[in-house]
């Protein structure tokens, strides 16, 4: 194992994937590919900075997100360490970007919806709001290399975002803007349930209508119980499986696409 | 809390349920209840087989699935406590009759096929067999309330248990065979799909032909390495949902059949 081929690596200013999902997907493909072993230190922010030319900043977000996958510890004083993933994969946060562009596919996203909206009565009981609370709801399909794959509705309270643009849906990841107002992934509740697709959601999936498909629920919360997410998505059923490994040690959850 | 009220609770000898899954179910309601919380000490063996009026057999088998299940650990000279769900849940072990009959509704199953066989190739693969290795191959349909719920075709190595007839298999769990000849599960590795069913499996299963479902294959293994069990299962999908919840200090899966 050699830890420093990281740094040999180059990121790429001309891409859509920002510079940190960018070094995410560099390092998760090292583990994957045993170039990094578990217990294995990672090399330091400062080393990655001048490395990789980029600023501690999307070196400290992009450490920040595999932490938060459970991929990798931090050790007071002593560096981070790529984590035993029996322990606990698949953590809290979630994000389609970094999981595409670790399978080394091109991740994208068409914008289908953006607006918003005081919801429904259901909706705030799912995000624990009081009624007529103002929300982000915004509908997007997650491409892989072109091909659509999730129709992801997404609701935010205003009140944690409250300068969010469509442009800034557009270009970034949710997830590094959350990072920004200092929101921190906690907990995270999901659900899947085996559902038929409708003529309007095949359509925007490119897949027949009354084709199967997952339909993923997630709530996330903040480490003081606060909803600051809800997220319903129909994933395509021919292309995403769902692997559940249990031993006495713990368990690990992924989704692998096809 | 009281943990002694499992004492004052009696088992049905005239049930069709065995009597250490009746005896898990009330454990597991009594925890779900909070009847018995996090950390509680359970009565002892000798207490339980006392006021229950069962083998200690009994008693030790549904302690062990508990165990299995991650619900409740055994401390070495202390006794058996209460698990932290937090930690892990949903443990190697799963077991359709505790499941059904700890949420207080009725489980039963009809034995649709029952043989011995030599597999394909690919099942030989999934069973790590060497090609030709007969095993036993059944379906049952796993009916809930009197209702189908799942249909289930398992595959175990003929040498592992080289006694089973078609009569054990329709009165006794499959765990509770495997416990007796020893084997205890150690990992499971879990895969669902969202398909549509056919009309064969449809009609099994009550439902309309293009309903989707879960489909769930299961390979469990023992502590070296051998898989003994594969299983392929086709789960209504207006039935059930899966639930996973994520925190930093670990995570839980669960099956929640509506």
């Amino acid at each position: 194992m050699e830890p420093n081929t990281i740094l040999s690596e180059s990121l790429s200013l001309s891409s859509d994937i920002p510079l940190y999902a960018q070094l995410v997907g560099i390092i998760k493909r090292s583990i994957s590919s045993g170039a990094l072993a578990i217990g294995d230190l990672l090399p330091s922010e400062a080393e990655l900075c001048r490395a990789l030319n980029v600023s501690r900043n999307t070196v400290r977000q992009a450490i920040g997100e595999l932490e938060d996958e459970g991929l990798v510890v931090r050790k007071r004083g002593k560096g981070t360490f790529v984590a035993d993933p029996n322990t606990n994969r698949r953590g809290v946060r979630y994000s389609f970007t970094t999981e595409v562009s670790s399978l080394g596919k091109t991740p994208s996203s068409t914008l289908v919806d953006f607006g918003v909206i005081v919801p429904t009565r259901a909706i705030c009981e799912k995000m624990e709001l009081r009624e007529g609370t103002s929300v982000y709801c915004f509908t997007r399909v997650r491409n892989v290399d072109g091909e659509p794959l999730i129709l992801e509705t997404s609701y935010y309270p205003q009140f944690i975002y409250p300068n969010l643009t469509r442009e800034m849906v557009q270009t970034h990841s949710f997830y590094s803007l959350l990072y920004h107002v200092g929101i921190t992934p906690f907990s995270a509740e999901d659900t899947y349930e085996a559902v038929m697709l409708d003529a309007p959601r095949a359509n925007l999936l490119s897949v027949e209508p009354g084709s199967c498909a997952f339909y993923h629920q997630r709530r996330t919360k903040t480490e003081d119980g606060r909803v600051y997410e809800y997220t319903r998505s129909y994933i395509r059923g021919d292309r995403v499986r769902l692997d559940v490994h249990m031993q006495k040690s713990g368990m690990t959850f992924s989704r692998i696409i096809d």
